[in-house]
């Protein structure tokens, strides 16, 4: 069972990265910083003759290797009551993916991953980061990947995240429970 | 009274663009599509010594021209239930120009102008696209910007929108409010 | 197809009223004022010995009608930024009728109706009516009823809603829809 | 400072009534059981002549003891994805309660006041409940009452609540801050 971060902060050492590196510890995982990607705005060519066009950047490649993981952890600051737009990029572009040939059965693929979401604000997340998790729980159902659980933190200031004993203790119970998943 | 409409959208004669058209009818609007415009996704400086740093791309010479405007129309299709990531690049970096010396009233300047938001999705907008307009809520209120209202359209094919008659007299009702807006 | 209106409003000639009247007319209905019927609030006998006891109230004869019908709107005054709480009692209620014998099949019968919302407010009903929209999708969710469609309306003044075009277009398209569904 | 207990649940011993007492242990409260007093639905005399009716069961009586506290608790099960109809018949009748000459000062008496939510839903609270969570910020900031917390809780059969080690930590942490808050 191999999991994967996709990491949308873009801080060295942010609260993302401290509360995301709690809920992962004792665990192999691969971490994509997604901020060191190129990936550019979708062109959509859903409708288009010929459908999408290739595009000249990270996207493909990036995903195919997030593709080959079972646990999916989406770590994202909350910038302006959403995902940041690097992660927003990356989802983006799945409209493109999902017409691939060779994701032919995406949703398939996707529906046998789990997804678990990590998100830290500064401007009272416990309440105004719920749209974010809403558009989150929307997504992981379009694509039917199964949407397994969700940290909340709050913090601004770097290292403030470790005055949210909730936002910890939140990120220890989802530690246990992935370790618990690896061993089964 | 000046408006200008951010297109967050990417495709040519798209659903999003006919709608904003029926929205802006009569009205002259300086209209820019954020996707023409190269962002570079926000490197949180926030918490640096010295702050942001200057970023080599569009961004800057974007925002100074939008806020010229009264009146600002952020037209999005719905992707992936929220904003175009070309449409979150952009706001985003409302961060940076927060503390920008030249922006120190900022959020006054916000609050005297209006936002509208129009945004038009494939599926269930009329639902999905709630927490969408929750985010733009937080978003306005952060900066002080007042919401003035919105149009959701259901379409996805391209044209589709026309079969949606309650987006488009929705459009034509704001339309409306816009003419009146613009005389007093 | 026989529709049944299940109107939460307390007041003679109020803005919900009038807006439901334009919703359903030239169709035949059933109406029933929940204000007009003793429900008790639900004593949640799920995990009792014996389950759920009867309760004397007008609930179940209620319910026995709604239930023969085959579109159910939900008409409600959004007080404080959800329904009725005449509506609340009704619908809390449902628990007890997921268990009762002659509804085993209650998820059955309820997936072959179609529910629609109609919900009228004073205080930016557009916005801060989302979350009750979304509780009502949960609702349906839950016991397999599809979600066709709703209005929103605001007024606070008896007869405001008439200055709300958007409401009354929106009314006046599900009434469309409603005679296109009779007939099929 | 005085603590109230508004306790929406109609279960003997249920986990709405667990998870509430960790949330006050060691503190003196008053606990309102919701569901022993009669409270009948509000009759809108917003615009009537005359106004509102007196009405003549428990709820005036009960709200002059709420309102002589500081704190106040909502703890409620979620029923149906809101709070239980006990509450909501209590909540509705405070559009009455503000234009009762005694309380002309509603809100500014609410504005010195703090709110707590506490709610156990048995479907998927965490993300099912966030309507009713962005509800009471809506009730909230409408009368000016400071929303100062609120602790989830996943639970189904009485007593269950005992394995969501998330919600009790959650619970015993506002109950540190609510000893800090009664010493200060």
């Amino acid at each position: 069972m191999k999991i994967a971060v996709l990491n949308g902060g873009s801080r060295q050492g942010g609260n993302t990265k401290i509360l995301t590196e709690k809920l992962v510890k004792g665990l192999e995982v691969t971490t994509f910083h997604l901020e060191e990607y190129t990936i550019k705005p979708i062109m959509d060519g859903r409708h288009d003759e010929g459908g999408f066009h290739p595009v000249d950047d990270d996207y493909e490649s990036l995903m195919g290797q997030v593709m080959s993981h079972d646990l999916l952890i989406f770590a994202t600051p909350v910038y302006w009551y959403s995902m940041s737009a690097a992660m927003k990029l990356f989802i983006d572009r799945w409209s493109q993916t999902m017409r691939e040939p060779e994701y032919g059965d995406f949703r398939e693929q996707m529906s046998k991953k789990q997804a678990f979401v990590l998100a830290v604000g500064g401007d009272s997340p416990y309440m105004k980061a719920l749209p974010l998790l809403q558009q989150f729980q929307h997504i992981f159902q379009f694509v039917h990947l199964p949407f397994s659980g969700y940290v909340l933190g709050q913090a601004n200031k770097p290292g403030e995240i470790w005055e949210d004993h909730q936002a910890l203790f939140a990120a220890d119970e989802m530690n246990k429970k992935l370790h618990t998943m690896i061993k089964a």
